[in-house]
């Protein structure tokens, strides 16, 4: 299970790689991009893992998003994964929220799903085990993502207590146990037991949280999908009743795209900076 | 011959847009790209357009490039047209370097590309027109591009001493009459005369600029294009012979990528609010 690097680029002084890699977990071979910024030549490094949100590959985070500007400048390894298993063997689904590009970082539990759509072990254990016995990190980590990544990075986050240093999410689904997409993918990949769902939904996992990790969010007001899919002011309602630290900006026109995450992106990768460089 | 918006985003406080419109010089229909930063509430402001290279849309500088980041602290206009007239009606061919994607700012003298290609005077005239009549800019224009885009840059403002206050450059082609890229386009787009290249060859052009205005260019070293298609020393001795300012900026390392153009995008932005926010 060796991580073999298909691209290089030299990015803002450090390097924008994409490693091939078999994942034992997902069953697949997985591509993954990490950013390495100039300082991983002098000392080891925190490590801030970024979940990408539907249809998406290892591909857009690092070409349009514009991290590595600031990673480079804080000294933080950026760890990008695909969004799904991927493959001729894996099943899929002509839907662009079901199957290949729509893991939704759960471990599937129903056929024909389960062999290979366990997005959520792979991201909290199979992926962190390959880099940090591949790179010169540290094990301190942060997570965030966007859209059915954000969902990700904050269920993950809340999961793993003492795990994570730092999380935040840009329009994240917040609570896909009630939405659309969530309900959809669920009854796939978890079965019609909506109790099981309720592992994967940070609106309900944030009331029994071990830890009261801050979370940092960003929603546009103009997303297309805030009012059906994302809903952050359920979120709000369920941190304030447990007492759990949020900070939700509703930032004024901004759309679900990469135009509003390269927005802010500078004041995420700062955020986990504070957190992961202390 | 009216700009009809497409496709809108709010960036960085200000907007991405893209507009369709009919381009009576290319006799087909077009896509141009937009940014207007948050100061065109208050003022008119500089536009400075950018050339991208071969295979290229208008998409990929607004997607990839992060230069909204910096027009928006420092008050741009940016627009971004497609590289080549477009659709079904224009002459193409399948190479990726002639043809659709691959207009290199000329304007075609032989069959059958002349009736469309003529991408030099829709970028020195139609364009900047479209745009001084329908958004509330300045005249003060400055230049910029990559690669094809880069050549397209460097020779529009040299052929036109006055009318641009500033140009620069990421990985141009510098001398396409005798570089196979130029070569090819060059014979199919202006025939086999080679006396009528030099018109677009910003290493013969600078020998007689009018206007000494200063070029600035940034060159990776580990640009796969670099010894056959680039040859950025050759400008460098055009310059020196010519006493024309030039600041030739090897980048060790980088590559041809918009991982390139990204790292060094602020410094261009800077550059050109310099000589245009005066």
């Amino acid at each position: 299970m060796t991580l073999e690097k298909t691209s290089s680029a030299v990015c803002h002084g450090g390097t924008q790689d994409v490693y091939a890699h078999r994942s034992d977990v997902l069953g697949c071979d997985m591509n993954v991009a990490v950013f390495s910024p100039p300082q991983v030549e002098t000392r080891p490094l925190p490590v801030l893992y970024w979940l990408s949100g539907l249809t998406c590959t290892e591909q857009n985070f690092i070409t349009k998003a514009g991290a590595q500007r600031f990673a480079a400048e804080l000294g933080l390894v950026i760890v990008a994964p695909d969004t799904s298993p991927r493959g001729d063997d894996v099943p899929d689904d002509a839907a662009y929220d079901l199957g290949q590009g729509a893991g939704f970082y759960v471990d599937a539990t129903r056929a024909p799903w389960s062999r290979h759509y366990r997005m959520y072990d792979y991201v909290v254990n199979e992926l962190p085990g390959l880099i940090e016995a591949g790179f010169a990190v540290t094990d301190a980590r942060g997570i965030f993502g966007h859209s059915m990544g954000g969902h990700g990075a904050l269920t993950i986050a809340l999961k793993n207590p003492g795990r994570y240093r730092s999380v935040s999410a840009f329009a994240p689904i917040v609570g896909p146990s009630t939405v659309p997409w969530g309900e959809k993918a669920f009854a796939a990949y978890l079965g019609d037991d909506r109790e099981a769902w309720k592992a994967y939904d940070a609106c309900e996992l944030v009331a029994d949280a071990e830890e009261r990790l801050p979370l940092l969010i960003d929603q546009g007001t103009a997303d297309g999908f805030l009012d059906e899919q994302l809903q952050p002011h359920r979120l709000e309602a369920a941190c304030a009743a447990a007492g759990h630290p949020l900070e939700l900006r509703m930032q004024a026109g901004y759309d679900h795209s990469y135009y509003f995450i390269s927005t802010f992106i500078g004041d995420h990768v700062a955020h986990h900076a504070r957190a992961l460089c202390g």
